[in-house]
């Protein structure tokens, strides 16, 4: 614990469904919330957009929007406008996989966490009803929190920071259902890989269909707003 | 091996005296080496230019920087103006430890690596003659290693991306023997945490004593232009 009676806590927050339910659970858990958003060049701009809405809707201490040029280095469809955004299923890890994303992004956390003294960085990752990127699985989870001790003054002095993926074993009905008891307004986040500029999502893209799917599983409305029907 | 007689690597490259021989390693072990540098917001911006003049002295394939903004988060004395660099030795871990940095870079070279389909990544780590900082340990590079293996596509493929420490064990004089022999020129990098805009150094802070040590140890003549006799 800090000073005061709540211990610090930075939560990746994307602007996402599995984010903004990461960020809803840290909250009842006790923690004093420090989001941070990364901009890395992805063409779904309208995601950052939602996480400023997030943050502020379920009471995050404060939010900071961190830029790092992925787009400089490309190979990803969230990151290079000429890979096309696959609206249909695919086989293997898909293109719109971001090359070291969530290391990156934990890394950013990581160094956060240090200067705030945080005793925990939460990332919204899950494998489930996933688009099965390597870096959400739990051994990948695990492997960056052996890093993290080693990584830092904080786990060198004794004072570990954990990474909790609180997520990581849900469904993607389960997760909106426990978002959903914790009072996280999901028509304010968006999961859509081509969103337009005001979050409208497109519905046909893998993470449109798992949003949808989980919703129907849940036996929740979806508040999503589609550009088409 | 890629699609020429030359594997790619991705070579860690912050202007300084280690890095530099890191890439003349790398060069000499046949790599053809794509150079990376992190802008942070480092006080010591003369690095930058020491990186450019490095990487096309040492044959690199190609040079790119990378901005990230860690003086948004501060806590350290290279990113955040109000922290005093020291010009005396201190115990701990000093306050020029700059928060996950190296998590932060290997991430981002992991990142390209992965794009380049390159199958090592060099960073001129190491711990003898060094400032204690966690993250230039042998445990902390082992421990990236099997978190790289985990975070990527190459990694589930089966294509791993090595990650080289090759200074890792050596003293600062060993560092200076080898680099001199490959044909380093050290008066091109900058070490010092202070460097004014032409790269002169102080000569009083810790990069400066164990870089002037250094040079006293191998016995050969100290190039670094100096503020202040």
């Amino acid at each position: 614990m800090g000073r005061g009676a709540a211990s610090e806590a930075v939560v990746l927050l994307s602007g996402g469904l599995d984010s903004a339910t990461a960020l809803a659970i840290a909250r009842e858990r006790g923690f004093r919330c420090h989001a941070l958003s990364v901009d890395y060049g992805q063409r779904h701009a309208a995601e950052l957009a939602a996480a400023r809405r997030v943050a502020r809707s379920l009471g995050a201490a404060e939010h900071r929007i961190m830029r790092v040029d992925l787009a400089g280095i490309g190979g990803s469809a969230l990151t290079d406008r000429s890979i096309a955004v696959p609206e249909a299923p695919t086989s293997g890890i898909p293109v719109t996989y971001v090359p070291a994303r969530n290391t990156l992004m934990l890394a950013l956390a990581l160094g956060w966490a240090e200067v705030l003294g945080a005793r925990a960085i939460f990332i919204g990752v899950n494998v489930l009803d996933s688009s099965g990127y390597p870096d959400c699985r739990p051994e990948f989870v695990a492997a960056f929190a052996s890093l993290a001790r080693l990584a830092t003054r904080a786990g060198v002095e004794g004072h570990e920071c954990r990474i909790e993926a609180p997520l990581i074993s849900l469904t993607k009905a389960e997760i909106i259902r426990e978002g959903t008891r914790l009072g996280v307004d999901y028509g304010e986040t968006v999961s859509c890989y081509q969103a337009d500029e005001t979050g409208r999502a497109c519905g046909r893209c893998d993470a449109c269909r798992l949003r949808r799917a989980g919703f129907a599983a849940a036996g929740l409305a979806d508040p999503t707003r589609y550009r088409s029907p």
